[in-house]
């Protein structure tokens, strides 16, 4: 352990003892707004482990099992068939859509809940493409992607005759252009946790007569996204990390109102047919937001997550914000207190607009550094090359728990 | 009621009385080997209950409930991320993909399990239209099949710049040419019941040097489906149904071995990559299995599957299959005894070769029928226009069920 500085990694004052620190994170847990959220999680594990990859996977919120142990026995195993209209499965992925609108900014009756990030992405890019007519041959898509949006984008051009171009965030307001047909964005990039400046990057797009779809992976419950508000064309996003969904639960879909009567899905299952048990041979896409379903969704990981929603009730998106900067802030200080100068290297932005709910640390040996921290219970995560990832999840992470994973990281690092 | 046989419904003997035939159910009860299946279940409805609707939603097998809430607070609760390693997330689709494959004759390393029905016959029909090359600009689909698969083919054919061709499953075999690049059909009619021949429509296919493409949702556990002795090349199905996955279970997706490694999927998610962790910007797919997977896949609906599996331990899919036609000819027979005659129509072959594990019966006021039906305990459902149908599964329906079945469907049509 060194009580030595890191290179200007934050913009804190150096040289505080340990005891400060925890002082400090005690104090400011006190003053935490949305600290009685973290009973309503499952964070039973010895007092030694912190929990630092909820950007990954969240937490167990505390009313899934009930809930789901309920819609086993009950609406499964005794109501069956029955549970489809009575027990509202039906509607489950436009009401479950509902509930995570307002934590992404858009109004009720755009966001519907089903199928994998993955697939959602290539039904936004091919939808973006088609609305955007034969003249527009290109699609934009950010370089610094988390692979699959790439992969999906380069599959839906392939399949609409466009080209996709890979392009940096920061280049896109220059590179989109009258031959774009759609643009597609991280909110945050997964590796380095930054923030790119969606607002901007939708502006130049509409500037330029192009759609913007936006991957919000990795802020959906993190911060706030304003969709509505910043004109936002289609939007993506996982459930499983800062949205507690469980492991694989189902995406959601965000499709403007204005573009849901013009949405031609490449995946035009029988649940997004106007008429499903109409059962015709001709397909007619529902004119809603029902337009972005498929086909059956999985109900026990869809209502799993309706539970765990329940934690985001009375919960100001803005609170959550205020906390996740100043959780990553005090990270970012403590790490630099207890880590050797020069050991670690940030690379997630200080600039709070442009910084995510994650901190990225690069070292050399970031997969044996990680294996350690797991060990000694700090649990975060490591990506090639060389990426030490810690996500800050402002329901259930205290600022105890940060002073203790950059303790034992300056141990495990020292 | 009425004691009037109904129109050559059925080959059995006309004319027996409630009594007999409820001995006769009692009989075939007694000597039916698959019998303690039932127990596997949960069926703790009143004793007037009747489930005839596992053709639809499968029952609750009594293995879910604990493995789920295992599942949920140690797996997801208390392991959280590293359960993506060290409780077996990572592999689930393929695990459970070999747990179904005998169920279909199908050889291990062949069967992935994950996304809906309808996504997968998007994967299979791209992928297959791609592997017969440009020449082969058409595609058939079965004009009776389930809508969703017409969408799908539909979509697949429009992005592929193929012309899709509806034709019954009869006229595949002299409807198949140069021209056709693949060949999509249902095993058994969703709607009356009719098991098509999936062999000689595979050989015809093959014959005309197109891929054949089988919707196995009304044949996986209910009889045997043969696909690696058969040839068949692709083929997808829901888990929902005969297999008992529970509400929106993860289909599964099977890539005949000979095309995994030149197998072109629309939907080249991460999880199909042959490094996913490498996170590259370029993809690669995976030369197996896993080349069928896309996104992050629904683990509580995928793992409360596996659990469900495990009623099939030591079943042989053959005896599933005598137990199949017994019960729906013991229908047949106590129907024929039950109705009026002239009052309903079986629209199901009566011949065995042709028949699946359903009955539908034609007539004008299905609908209010069915809604009578179910509020006296029998469930199965209704299919527009004026069909009732009634799914036998043989793991868990009894001769009893049936006779019980007939009688109060006599009574409400009586």
């Amino acid at each position: 352990m060194s009580e030595t500085p890191m290179t200007s990694m934050s913009p804190m004052s150096p040289d505080a003892e340990p005891a400060d620190l925890q002082r400090e994170a005690l104090r400011l847990d006190g003053a935490d707004k949305l600290a009685d959220r973290r009973d309503a999680f499952v964070l039973d594990d010895s007092p030694e482990t912190v929990y630092l990859d909820g950007n990954s996977l969240g937490a167990l919120p505390r009313a899934v099992p009930d809930r789901l142990a309920h819609v086993v026995a009950h609406e499964w195993g005794s109501m069956r068939i029955r549970s489809w209209t009575e027990s509202g499965w039906w509607e489950a992925p436009e009401r479950i859509g509902d509930r995570i609108a307002p934590l992404v900014g858009a109004a009720p009756g755009q966001v519907v809940v089903g199928d994998s990030t993955s697939v959602n992405v290539f039904k936004a890019v091919v939808g973006a493409v088609r609305m955007a007519g034969e003249e527009r041959d290109e699609v934009l898509v950010d370089a610094t992607t988390f692979p699959t949006d790439g992969y999906l984008a380069a599959s839906a051009a392939r399949l609409t005759g466009r080209t996709l171009r890979p392009v940096t965030p920061a280049e896109m307001p220059a590179a989109v252009g009258p031959r774009t047909a759609a643009v597609l964005v991280n909110h945050v990039d997964y590796r380095t946790g930054e923030l790119h400046d969606l607002p901007g990057i939708t502006a130049a797009a509409h500037a330029a007569g192009a759609y913007l779809i936006a991957d919000l992976c990795h802020t959906a419950g993190a911060l706030p996204v304003e969709l509505d508000a910043r004109g936002v064309d289609f939007a993506v996003g996982c459930t499983y990390k800062y949205l507690n969904g469980g492991p694989g639960s189902p995406a959601f879909l965000y499709l403007r109102r204005e573009h849901q009567a013009a949405f031609d899905s490449p995946l035009p299952g029988w649940h997004s047919h106007r008429d499903p048990f109409g059962m015709t041979a001709d397909y007619a896409p529902a004119r809603d937001i029902r337009a972005g379903r498929v086909g059956t969704p999985d109900l026990l990981s869809m209502l799993a997550l309706e539970a765990a929603l329940e934690v985001w009730d009375g919960v100001d998106i803005g609170a959550v914000r205020d906390k996740s900067l100043a959780l990553t802030d005090f990270f970012l200080h403590c790490v630099e207190q207890y880590a050797p100068p020069g050991r670690l290297e940030c690379v997630t932005p200080l600039d709070h607009d442009r910084r995510g709910s994650q901190v990225s640390l690069y070292c050399e040996d970031a997969e044996p550094v990680m294996a350690e921290l797991i060990s000694r219970g700090i649990v975060g995560d490591h990506r090639r090359p060389g990426v030490l990832r810690f996500g800050f999840a402002p329901l259930y992470t205290s600022f105890t728990d940060v002073e203790r994973a950059a303790r034992v990281l300056g141990e495990v690092v020292g």
